[in-house]
């Protein structure tokens, strides 16, 4: 089994999701054009596909996970669709937000209705009561790092354990959950389905503070984003709480006249702010945090090696994302 | 046993319930918080109970339908707190909504975890694939009936029809969804608990279409409420639509001129309304409708009656509702 057969998993969810789609009823039109308008955005459908990865590597077939790999899409749309309003986002995956193209009432709603189809979805699966236990726990999780994420923005200082632990409810249950989800498909034991947890739960960090590096040190072109986005709307990420807590006197100065600076030039405070993060040499930093969760998520992957083979398959395709430069 | 038993079905609600908000985390504060103090705003908890009581009607002891009474109250809560962004409102109970002891934001994640919680508690119950059924299908149906609400608003006219369905799936099919859940909790077979959910249904009906009623012919001093209050925002109710149905063509430029003036003498407009109201008679054509409502909600529990003491304390009950004043 080489790397490319994800892309028959990947297939499979899409033709399965399709039809999920095109199951939604026509009416009221309001609440699911929009629904469907942005289940079509597609984006990048990892979530499911780990579900399905997770099954696959439990030798289950991938079909049994098919709702689950459902369920977690479904909740992570609904999630993005309420973040937008919150965040008041006027883009996603290039294209108008929900709230944006519709109004707020209409997001609310919108996102509401995909929480229970996600909901409808794992009724579909055999291990209803355990599936629904991770699920349920993970949807409050995810809720209570955004209301963090929101917290954090009117607060003065954040320590690096309270970012770490915003995103970790924020972004990386959900791919934790996506991983034991798949396990519990595949019929595999608490323990290798609580490991397969822990695993997604590392690769959620790395994820999160990989797009925390991209910000700055990647490549806009590539990324798709504004370079700096980060640093220009003062966002509390890994690189600029670090920054203010390794700062001398100085750095910290310069740090705190550029964050409180209501005008500024865009190039002039992102290359003032690139400096000082070159200077502690943050970027080394946190490529090594970054490098310490994906190893973690690979150690923790070969204790359970439920199949050596797929679980090397699975590391060479995480290993794909560790190096994306968007 | 006599009506007032329910008073212990209710008791012990509040007890369980009382328990389920305690058991709440503390952080993050900003989203616990608003949703402790939602909760705790009480309300008339009138779903929950019919739980309890659907259960009791079929000799269950009421404490195996405790999680589900708890998913339907936070389910309820979660739409309330939803509802009351979209439609602007600065009270409910009396007191501040989330939105605006808070922000939208907020309250939008406090809903989210409330919708959870409800699935958290049917989770809980024996019966829990069947009622995670009923109860995800209620749900959906409750958005979108609150996305006909909305879009009628805009609407030029609104037929009969379309007003009845709108309140089936705003309000009804809840009460309709706690009468089924009670059954199925208490064991009962599919049939029984279907036309559990019909005469929920019908009640639900009934129950909306009394506020409809008490808006113009209640008393205000009694309901709480503004005095044609549906009126005075032009709100299409069963019988501002009912009215410009029956109306003739003298009775309709009046409704017509009244419902486009943009200012106007509140209590002269609800008088001039209220007039065409009492000349087509749709006070006692609506007092019809809503006893048609409950005589059928009557004979479908006689119908089924597990037990016939029980179901004539329930309609007994239920008759308290019928002439409620508030």
């Amino acid at each position: 089994m080489t790397i490319t057969s994800y892309t028959e998993l990947s297939t499979e969810f899409e033709r399965y999701f399709t039809k999920v789609i095109a199951g939604l009823p026509a009416q009221p039109g309001n609440l699911y054009q929009p629904v469907t308008y942005f289940l079509d955005l597609g984006g990048k459908r990892l979530r499911p596909l780990l579900v399905l990865i997770a099954a696959d590597c439990f030798n289950a077939d991938a079909k049994k996970a098919l709702p689950a790999a459902a369920s977690v899409e479904l909740f992570h749309n609904f999630s993005l669709i309420h973040d937008d309003i919150m965040d008041n986002a006027p883009l996603r995956r290039g294209k108008q937000t929900v709230h944006e193209k519709w109004n707020d009432n209409i997001a609310i709603l919108s996102g509401d209705v995909l929480l229970v189809k996600a909901y409808q979805q794992i009724a579909l699966s055999g291990f209803f009561k355990e599936l629904q236990e991770i699920f349920s726990v993970t949807a409050i999780q995810v809720c209570e790092g955004q209301q963090y994420d929101m917290d954090f923005e009117s607060r003065e200082s954040v320590s690096i354990e309270s970012y770490l632990e915003m995103i970790r409810l924020k972004t990386a249950v959900l791919l934790a959950c996506s991983l034991q989800m798949g396990a519990v498909c595949a019929g595999a034991d608490r323990k290798a389905a609580s490991v397969f947890y822990t695993a997604g739960e590392s690769m959620g960090m790395a994820f999160q503070l990989t797009d925390d590096y991209l910000d700055i040190f990647g490549n806009s072109e590539k990324t798709g984003k504004q370079e700096g986005g980060d640093i220009i709307s003062n966002k509390k990420t890994w690189l600029l709480i670090k920054a203010f807590e390794l700062a001398d006197d100085v750095q910290r100065k310069t740090l705190a006249a550029w964050t409180e600076k209501k005008e500024f030039d865009v190039k002039e405070k992102i290359h003032a702010i690139k400096k000082i993060f070159g200077e502690l040499k943050l970027n080394m930093l946190l490529e090594k945090e970054i490098a310490f969760y994906y190893e973690k998520a690979f150690t923790d992957l070969r204790a359970v090696c439920p199949n050596e083979s797929k679980i090397e398959n699975f590391i060479s395709f995480i290993k794909t994302f560790m190096h994306r430069e968007k």
